[in-house]
């Protein structure tokens, strides 16, 4: 029985989008190295590993000892290398395939006489995004790198990686396909220009967006979306995926009913939801959409109702008169989070529609 | 040796906040109930009873559980009753005061018969906020709502109690005491209708804002702020808080340089800062100020640096020329947070100067 905020998994919707991934990198035959920063769950992996899946992402090195733990033995950590975590990365290069991600020669410089284990290494290339990396069009920065790392046997360069952020600005599915296979084009001519003193190398691309609209993926080896597995509001309403696809829900208790406001207020705030807000072009600003729930599964959203303010412990539900004037304190509302890889990181364990709990970090 | 995303709180700092609330409570004959959702920790909590603070608040029942083992007996759970976790407020009741906050009489009859220890009730006043509460001029609504709390012997009727959150959305401390001051006017209103009839209950009213820069605070009886131990980015740049008082900070390492665009990105994302943002006079949306540390403590904010981007892991530093251009892969930034609350939650202990660490819900 739920009687506080609850983080909601459908495990067959999840299933579902983890097979349609991977059927997808298999007609294209692209390796699909999914993101485990937004599931954070050594149960929820097994649901990869259960769909041919070996290799994983993760955004941190705790997070890829956490897998490593549960035999993931090829990870490769996204995130620009945090040189100070050196005695991590030893740990884990002495028994898994590890990779790294690099953009600078003084991250290669600082790392090299304090490793112990040959590690594999992807340069980050900014494809437009500008978030980090080196930019695409940087080709003797580029260069430079390269033969830094090659200059020293602890590294393997591997290829180069990219985060095509810009497609979560844009909204409609034709929208993300075009901006899409522009950040591939871009990735594609760095691959082009170096492939030729390096043919072994691969191009690893991947956000949920691209992973979700395309359907072919020119020239590119590698796929690595993470959000995809349970989609949220915020990818719903930009046209990436279908409501039917979503996966995740919290479910929250109403404390407080306003009907002269057309206001509920549900205990479920910032510190369950995360502040991630989404610009809805009805509503305005919003945190959520509460969702009809059959005991079983959700179905549709509630037609005009959204979750219009959180504090820390505070949500507020807007919604038609018709549907807040139905509510009763100590009902519970099933809502969608914005942005569900912030949202389960503030849990520590999944409930399924079966009141099963899975664990996560 | 900090080598990832650390909270490092300045305990001296921490103290003094604390004592100066303390001896304003005192000054004014009024009972300081600080709200312990801001720190969530045994050990800061003992701070205060150092302090001489017997009474506190709290957000949820679970918090109030966290610390009715460290032996805190009198604890209000400042947010609208959940109906649903009766049992856990029959735990508590059987063996510390336990104060509810109710606004419906729903939420009382919904109680009534599930609950099994008499236990002290609040009714939260809107005073002008619009997020929960009984409109201070629906005199007739709680004159019913009181009667049905008297009607049952297990309800000791306490007070009325407010949050005053506009004064979160005001800057400067003379708009901040006007705001204030309308608050405790309204809040007064109910007092002075419903004293004749109830002359023993009490009004419990807090907000950092306010308590931080009022001296004085008629009619009021209880305070119940909960940031002002920490203070943040937010409250120095509304003007509640000078920049010497703020306790807290984010320690994060350089990861990626980029002086053509004058930025640095750390390791330090929305799961540590969370993504609550300012929007600053000169910098636009803001997520954190970076400052000098001599190695002991953080004085003044780097001029014209602030976090200007955050996304999951990843924040980025923008900043002066000459500022981007002396940082280092590997360097520690020391960040202020924008809202202390939301920041701490996502970590599991403070640090403090000499390494000592302090745990955390």
């Amino acid at each position: 029985m739920i009687i506080k905020p609850t983080l909601i998994l459908d495990a067959d919707k999840c299933k579902a989008n983890i097979a349609a991934q991977a059927d997808k990198a298999e007609r294209n035959g692209i390796t699909l190295r999914p993101h485990f920063k937004t599931h954070q769950s050594v149960s929820v992996g097994r649901f990869f590993r259960e769909a041919g899946i070996d290799k994983i992402t993760v955004s941190s090195l705790e997070m890829a000892e956490y897998f490593a733990a549960d035999d993931w033995n090829d990870i490769t950590v996204a995130f620009p290398v945090n040189v100070l975590e050196y005695e991590t990365i030893n740990r884990l290069s002495g028994k898994i395939t590890l990779n790294i991600l690099v953009e600078s020669i003084d991250s290669i410089r600082l790392l090299k006489n304090k490793l112990e284990n040959k590690i594999g290494v992807f340069i980050k290339i900014d494809v437009g995004y500008g978030r980090t990396g080196v930019y695409y069009k940087d080709l003797a920065e580029i260069d430079e790198l390269i033969k830094t790392i090659k200059s020293f046997d602890i590294f393997e360069f591997k290829g180069f990686l990219t985060h095509a952020g810009t497609t979560y600005s844009v909204k409609g599915d034709e929208s993300i396909k075009t901006t899409s296979l522009k950040c591939i084009e871009n990735l594609n001519s760095v691959m082009n220009y170096f492939n030729v003193n390096y043919p072994d190398i691969i191009a690893s691309y991947g956000d949920t967006p691209s992973c979700s609209v395309l359907e072919s993926f020119p020239g590119i080896d590698e796929l690595r979306p993470g959000n995809f597995i349970f989609y949220d509001a915020m990818q719903y309403l930009s046209g990436a995926c279908g409501f039917e696809q979503i996966a995740l829900a919290l479910a929250c208790p109403v404390v407080a009913i306003h009907k002269d406001r057309n206001e509920a207020v549900i205990y479920g705030g910032a510190v369950h939801f995360s502040k991630e807000s989404y610009l809805h072009e009805s509503f305005g600003t919003i945190y959520g959409l509460p969702v009809e729930f059959n005991g079983k599964a959700w179905s549709k959203p509630i037609e005009g109702a959204y979750v219009s303010k959180i504090s820390q412990e505070h949500g507020t539900i807007t919604g038609p008169n018709e549907y807040i004037s139905n509510l009763r304190i100590g009902d519970i509302i099933y809502i969608i989070p914005i942005h569900s890889c912030l949202t389960v990181y503030s849990f520590s364990s999944y409930t399924l529609a079966n009141g099963e709990k899975l664990n996560k970090m």
